[in-house]
């Protein structure tokens, strides 16, 4: 019996948590995972403010209590004084994996110089993997289809369920052993 | 009424603050933002030796009683034992931005296999950018040259001067919000 | 007179240390360092499980006692939990040089996408150069190869021993001053 695929997808903006302006992150996440999956999945959205203590209780329900195998967040990665996405990820997680960052401002690079503006991580925090993305709906599909292609092995080496995506637009590598 | 622009200027050696040989990192700097910035500008430039606390009390004076948006040191990033300048910087900073030095290593590893030695950071002290570059006058234009389009937007989040540069040598990218 | 140039090699797993299955990381480092080298050298092997406090007690002893100036290391790099081989590394070193694993990623990444998925990193320990490969043997030659032009000059600058290098293999690169 396979396990339940949950994933989180979190939305961390001051304005649209207040409601001022209409929450454009969130769903160009589920669009792009919808469109990169072929595995049946549940969606576990949150939406709220850049508030670091905030952050860090979502994302430890996210992965303990919700069991999401992968949380995905968008916004508060900049240099801007209320941008802590990546310091409350960092403390969440055991791990950081590097790579991520650096592949995602890499690819992002090609189209924006201000990329390199951008803090985002990618860490573990138990049986879950957390990757943030930015703000910016069009660069969210960007990054995501840049960094998915390792993601499934990852999964699977921390005893995750198994995904399986759609080639033709995400190819899942696992290496043979 | 637009805010005065101070860019703060240090060099980094022990044997250029003894006198021992001229500094030849400090006047490299100003000239390639000469040769960037078409907005008028102050320079306030240091010359220190590789120790710790002095970097890091001349790294707070710059930013927090000279009012420099930006600060540029040179020297002190390999791998020597008396090369202090990133740890100095991290420790003053509230955010580092692992892009600029990551986008800085791959342009002068295009030029040099020993970039790859190069430890230089950029991080976020207050409303100030400080930005660590190569000891070798030759890379410091190249590296400004890399990271700079990103710098005027870069300051605009953190409620800076509104920086301009000359397009013919660096062009300054503004996303559309 | 020249110093003698010891380098430590260090596979790291807890089923190779257990005999479960043989030792492939350290004679792969072994066999691509003997293709490189040019400067006679003597390989002080170890082969200990994924515990992060025997990982670095192994550092050290290779680092301060046996004088290596050089130490490689296999395995434990991975998002799993039982990898800890860049945890016990940065615990023992200063400094850290990002520029290594940006680059030994960056080589890899043209060949698999889960190279994202890589913690390794490099650093200095007083006069010793420490750097994490990865586990599977056709990635160490390749990664070994990525940064050793860059070796012997950040061994230079750390006083230690003069190596040199097959030029048809790497070239080893010493900037001139």
């Amino acid at each position: 019996m396979s396990l339940p695929i949950h994933i989180g997808i979190v939305t961390i903006s001051d304005r649209a948590s207040q409601g001022i302006y209409e929450d454009q992150g969130g769903p160009a996440i589920r669009n792009a995972l919808e469109e990169i999956l072929s595995s049946p999945w549940t969606p576990i959205a949150r939406m709220i403010p850049d508030d670091r203590s905030t952050i860090e209780a979502t994302l430890r329900d996210l992965c303990d209590t919700q069991n999401c195998c992968l949380v995905v967040t968008t916004g508060g990665t900049g240099p801007a004084k209320r941008d802590v996405t990546p310091e409350a990820t960092e403390s969440v997680c055991e791990k950081i994996l590097d790579g991520f960052g650096e592949q995602m401002r890499a690819v992002s690079l090609k189209l924006v110089p201000t990329a390199i503006l951008s803090r985002q991580i990618a860490g573990i925090r138990g049986k879950s993997l957390i990757v943030n993305l930015p703000g910016k709906p069009t660069a969210i599909r960007d990054c995501l289809l840049a960094v998915f292609p390792a993601i499934p092995y990852c999964l699977d080496l921390l005893d995750g369920p198994y995904l399986t995506t759609k080639d033709e637009v995400v190819k899942a590598f696992r290496p043979k052993k």
